[in-house]
């Protein structure tokens, strides 16, 4: 098997590649649009979502080249969600990955309209990869529904609004499951199950990656709160306790620093064996769920 | 031949319908922000786009319940622009359609998610004409791609991009047909193809009804901004002159009134000549193109 920190390093320059061929030149009339576009797509991103399509669509037996359009979709519809979550109406937040947020290099007008058009190219894409030859056009219109469908308010965007909505006031590990499993939860759930629909897998293997997918999500978001608190500013690319100072609702905020760690290794395990059950192709997967926790940014 | 008034009426009844069954229940949480999607779906728009999508799917032979959950998306991706349009930081507007501006009622922060939601969930439907018996993965697919590039960069929202950039500055006619054909032409040509594709029209159909949908993108335009010029404050539902006051780069304010009427007209006879060719089923397309002229509102 090929060691994770070798499979991240590759998909994420494999990305880097198609996102490269895939986005509208910053060349082309409106040209500022464009670069405020690129500035925030090619800040430096691990490209996870993206690699999580590959890795799900490999584990079900398909290959990278023919989910790379999907793969790029999922880093833009993430990468617009940064850019409305960083404005003055929203986070208000100055620093991103180390450097000025989008609003505050290209103003608010065009951070809002890049965010928009990252959305709309990210479908042009989906759409597009019916095009890739052996891949069939109702796996690409399933994927466009279901991505739609976690990107939109009965998934992320529904999250990001719970999350405003309870900003500042008394919530339950209930309320936070909520908005963690909508607002980071249900993009890396949908980047799995893209990879898995594209790659044409059966039922069963698709309802095991949708519920592996879920659980990612949990950890992502869990390990992200944890950062917030103990994480060091450098490393992250913002200041440290920064949730705590809004009032936001998370996880150490509410159960304790200790179990939320608890939980985010409950979590692990049962990801871990939910990818045991694809068999060797399903241990990139396993290892992902590990990497998930213990990462430092 | 249905009389066109008729066919808008019954055409606008039926998307209504499907509106209301394909829309997420303001029930769902989190509510606040379904009822702020809800409140601009719901505001008595007259439908036209997803008619276009009906009328061009029926002009090629197709049939209206077919394409029905494409044509609520050309909807839901026309209600989210005018949100984010209407935003402080965008025309900072407070009327729309005669009633408060989303972010008057909701706020800035639900206004941006209602309108980020609304988006995602046009391509969830989108995805979702798969499922309807008859019509094509591929054409879905294909649509999906259509409507993503025109609500873009290199479409829609490139052209609200363009038109912002150039407020206040002198701009001449090239630049507003650049800015009018990307901000309200983009979508109306998509909404014309989507339905030809969804259809399976054959490509010199396509072209035509392309063509057709292009013209009728900038007709609509330049009555808009006529409108604006002379139109009654109380039919537009907003200020009459807000775009003068606004040093907007509009057709009238670069060539004058009369010559912007005497250029629509001649879109008219182009899209009606065009519409001509599909025979008989083009009939009512041809009538759109006048109607988008000589409208009120």
């Amino acid at each position: 098997m090929v060691p994770l920190k070798s499979y991240l390093e590759t998909g994420r320059i494999d990305v880097d590649g198609a996102l490269a061929r895939l986005m509208p030149p910053v060349t082309e009339p409106p040209s500022r649009l464009h670069s405020a576009m690129a500035y925030s797509v090619f800040a430096g991103g691990k490209r996870l979502r993206p690699i999580l399509v590959i890795a799900a669509t490999e584990a079900c037996g398909g290959s990278r080249e023919k989910v790379m359009p999907t793969a790029c979709a999922l880093e833009l519809i993430h990468t617009y969600s940064l850019i409305h979550d960083d404005l003055p109406c929203m986070d208000d937040d100055d620093l991103r990955r180390g450097r000025p947020t989008n609003h505050r290099v290209f103003g608010e007008t065009l951070a809002v309209l890049a965010g928009d058009a990252l959305l709309a190219h990210a479908f042009h894409l989906i759409g597009e990869n019916a095009r890739v030859p052996g891949v069939s056009a109702a796996a690409v219109a399933e994927a466009a529904s279901v991505v739609g469908y976690a990107a939109g308010s009965l998934g992320m965007v529904g999250g990001q609004a719970a999350d405003w909505l309870a900003e500042g006031r008394d919530v339950d590990e209930g309320e936070v499951q909520f908005i963690h499993r909508k607002k980071t939860g249900a993009l890396i759930a949908a980047s799995v199950t893209a990879g898995a629909i594209l790659a044409s897998a059966d039922d069963e293997t698709r309802a095991r990656l949708s519920e592996y997918g879920e659980k990612l999500g949990m950890i992502f978001q869990i390990a992200d709160d944890i950062l917030n608190v103990v994480g060091d500013a450098s490393e992250m690319g913002k200041a440290a306790g920064s949730d705590a100072k809004k009032g936001k609702a998370t996880y150490p905020s509410v159960v304790g620093i200790d179990r939320a760690r608890e939980r985010a290794r409950d979590l692990v395990s049962g990801a871990r064996a939910l990818a045991r059950g694809l068999g060797e192709r399903g241990a990139i997967l396993g290892e992902l769920a590990g990497y998930a926790l213990d990462r430092k940014n």
